[in-house]
């Protein structure tokens, strides 16, 4: 972050309610953030995100554009009162951020910073050993228009990514747009709506087997509680809802699956035989098709009847859709956005996400400064995260063996670990510990595991804890003066005499921490 | 913390409440902690202090004596709703503090570990080349017999310390013990009590001027509402009472002046004319009366009736005391408790704080460990903090000038600025630029102030920010290779040569940083 130009500051964690009033997210955050109240009884947050401490800072402190540009940064822990704390460090509650905003006089000059970031972070991932991709991604609360995120390659991954097999496309699922595909069957020849018992088959597949259709056949509904009103989505009966298109669609905050109860009472409509013939009608709602639904004729669909679907459901005919866009998520083998060749599908971490905001808080805070011709211009900003307790557990996905973690050198809480075979033999002790001391005025980052134990256990507890570095002090030490070294990746084996330990290791942990291992 | 034995960790900000309601203090900690509930409506609060985590850590990792003794600790964030903060980083609601625990198998393993960090905190504030002392302490809300506080010596300190001309006493003065002096008067003749008129006198100095006696010969009663009941406190006109004397003897969690209002609705008595003569019999408060009032005849005290007070009141005949005992706050020239030299007092600001908890959060919370012969025992507590915030704020205000702050050189956020008097000429800048690498290289913390200021700008930036050092690449280092280097704290200017600049502020930044400059 330095080297890119970052000057670094601690923002507070809890935050007054008034600067988000200010930039309008404290009514629309929802219940991941963390809310309290002072001994005063005045509103605060604790910071999920940063955006509005840092942009009321820089409209206090700020005013010229000759002060730009500017990248100000934090680590620091943030707050999300997520609904499922889960995988340890990969998704808590508290968790460490490193979070950079900057803040450009133009476009041009987000361009640059962005950039500046985008390769930052390249460096910083590949130095942490970590396959990784960067993605496009959706900005989701954070706003703005660009986004990319860094995914690290793991099946644990919440999240799945698509990438070309032919190009370099790579985007975040939820962000892959979908076009309609295939032949557009238009001229088949519509049939006679009939309504068909389907007993207690209130699923997809239960229908589709019931009915002996496939289940690309099908239509289904689904309905969301989209900012507290209701939105029918309708796609495909082998295609899932991007629920993520569905609320940027609608420029709206929160979306959730309706309750049934609520449907059934308040509408008459009974889930599992929801349909869209004669909905519009009868209740009201938005509904969205999928690009696909539009060309979908003589189709399966629920009949708001509890055990009955149509069969020979044709748009425009039997329904009405207020518009057809692309809600759906895609696949593999889904044609690249970018070149048309199949897309592939991997799960991912994401680690870091990076957000061209533009002028999205500056204008809502009033941060505004004046350009070379004195005019007073709201300024353009970015905001870039990396979630560093993720990372840690993300390079853990990818790094370790059946004997336990392979930190890789660069983020390893410790370089070194140094032991004595035989912790009360005087000798050995002496020896390990005027060796950990050369290493730690050297610098070194090195752990001394003095407990009285047994080798075998401190050994095992090494490999588990996973330094890359094990040093050992045992007979051939104390005899021969040489020193035994084990290379926790690599398994590499070598003796040192004593007065050259420091060097080598310092030589070769410089190596590790610099490149790719 | 390293080298006294200390291994580092993070411990969560957000604790859960039932830790606290383990040790008790859930109730009893009162509005100065942030209380908050998560989505599924569970209780926590933000940590103001960590011991109900760290003994909860301990009692699940830890159960063997051989793992003893154990340092753990930590710097983070604390959190403590102030009702009054103040003085920028002196008293904040959030603030960072590093939290040291030890734990021990019995009470002279506590006295080790204690004395270590009574050790390593003397080292550490005489680095950071502060003029402070260690005093005696009361342990407040944290509980334990033994403390001491590190005070940094200031005007405006909110503490006051008493320490004696003769021997090397010291104590906060809320600690401070007083004695019985003087001669005790019991001999004196017991005058006839008498009913005077006072009227519009209610302070102690206005009843004084207004009977024509000395402040010290009239009663103060002063009213305490402690954890909900109330409690009269009698000193002597011109005393203050020492409300943490109060607090320890009553072991109560809660001290506060008692509402006038309530004490004249609900027990009839007119604050400003209370007195504690037929007190006991009309109201059934406690009643404590410091060690000098035992001895007090012929006073002056409220009536308990607007305008009056009674002349000539004694003790035992004229009112009921429950308890005699040191309630007052020492002053200037009063007899050290160890040598009876007159104290002395000066104001400080309080920077860290050690105690000795022994087994009070170990108990509660079942930490216990297996002893030498198998017996399960509770394990031995020390807690010790430094409030980081606080101490750079004391640094400051002990180390400036009217240009700003000068930093000392173990604490100062850089080392070294560096700058060029032109920064549109490219030489400079080429130079500046350069050096910094260099010093950056070798591990100096290096700012470059690249800023396209007027060189008058940046050297007052410089001075007010404080860096210990000032490095200007001028036309002289073009001309002639000589590097200009000022130091902040003394002012001293030397020139070197551009390739014995970066040794040069290496061994002169070690020096500083390693001993009290």
């Amino acid at each position: 972050m330095n080297r890119a130009g970052g000057v670094e500051l601690q923002l507070p964690i809890i935050q007054p309610a008034e600067l988000w009033q200010e930039s309008g997210r404290w009514d629309v955050y929802g219940p991941e953030m963390y809310r309290l109240r002072d001994r005063h009884g005045r509103d605060f947050c604790l910071g999920p995100t940063h955006e509005e401490l840092i942009t009321d800072l820089f409209s206090q402190e700020v005013n010229s554009y000759r002060q730009l540009p500017l990248l100000l940064y934090q680590i620091h822990n943030k707050y999300r009162d997520e609904r499922r704390p889960r995988f340890g460090l990969l998704r808590g509650r508290e968790f460490i951020m490193k979070d950079l905003y900057s803040f450009d006089m133009d476009e041009d000059g987000l361009e640059i910073s962005y950039r500046k970031m985008y390769d930052a972070y390249n460096k910083i991932f590949s130095r942490c050993s970590l396959d990784f991709r960067a993605v496009e991604a959706d900005s989701g609360a954070i706003g703005g228009d660009v986004s990319h995120e860094f995914m690290v390659m793991a099946d644990t991954g919440e999240d799945q990514i698509t990438f070309c097999s032919a190009c370099d496309y790579a985007a975040n699922m939820e962000k892959t747009p979908c076009h309609l595909t295939g032949e557009a069957k238009s001229s088949e020849e519509e049939r006679p709506l009939e309504l068909a018992a389907t007993p207690e088959a209130c699923t997809v597949q239960d229908v589709a087997s019931y009915l002996q259709v496939n289940t690309d056949q099908i239509l289904k509904s689904l309905f969301y509680n989209v900012d507290g009103k209701i939105v029918v989505v309708l796609v495909r009966g082998d295609r899932s809802v991007n629920e993520t298109k569905v609320l940027n669609y609608l420029g709206a905050n929160m979306l959730d699956t309706a309750d049934p109860h609520e449907m059934l009472n308040n509408y008459g409509i009974p889930m599992g035989f929801a349909g869209p013939v004669g909905l519009r009608e009868k209740t009201k709602v938005t509904i969205l098709g999928d690009l696909e639904v539009e060309h979908l004729y003589n189709t399966v669909a629920g009949a708001n009847k509890p055990g009955y679907h149509y069969i020979n459901v044709n748009p425009r005919r039997d329904y009405h859709v207020d518009h057809y866009g692309d809600f759906r998520t895609a696949i593999e083998g889904d044609p690249c956005p970018h070149c048309g060749a199949p897309l592939q599908v991997q799960h991912g971490i994401e680690v870091g996400h990076i957000f061209k905001l533009g002028t999205k808080y500056s204008e809502a805070m009033s941060a505004t400064i004046l350009n070379e011709n004195g005019k007073e211009i709201p300024v353009v900003m970015g905001c870039y995260g990396i979630g560093v307790t993720r990372t840690m557990a993300a390079a853990v996905e990818q790094s370790h063996d059946q004997d336990g973690i392979i930190w890789p050198a660069a983020i390893s809480p410790f370089d070194v670990v140094i032991m004595a075979v035989n912790q009360r033999d005087q000798a050995q002790a002496g020896f390990a510990l005027d060796l950990y001391q050369q290493l730690e005025t050297a610098g070194i980052d090195v752990l001394y595991d003095d407990r009285q134990e047994r080798p075998g256990v401190k050994f095992k507890d090494a490999d588990l804890i996973g330094y890359p570095c094990r040093v050992v002090i045992g007979k051939k030490a104390i005899a021969e003066g040489l020193v035994e070294i084990k290379w926790r990746a690599t398994g590499e084996l070598v003796f040192k005499e004593k007065d050259r330990v420091t060097a080598y290791l310092q030589e070769k942990l410089a190596a590790m921490k610099c490149s790719k291992q």
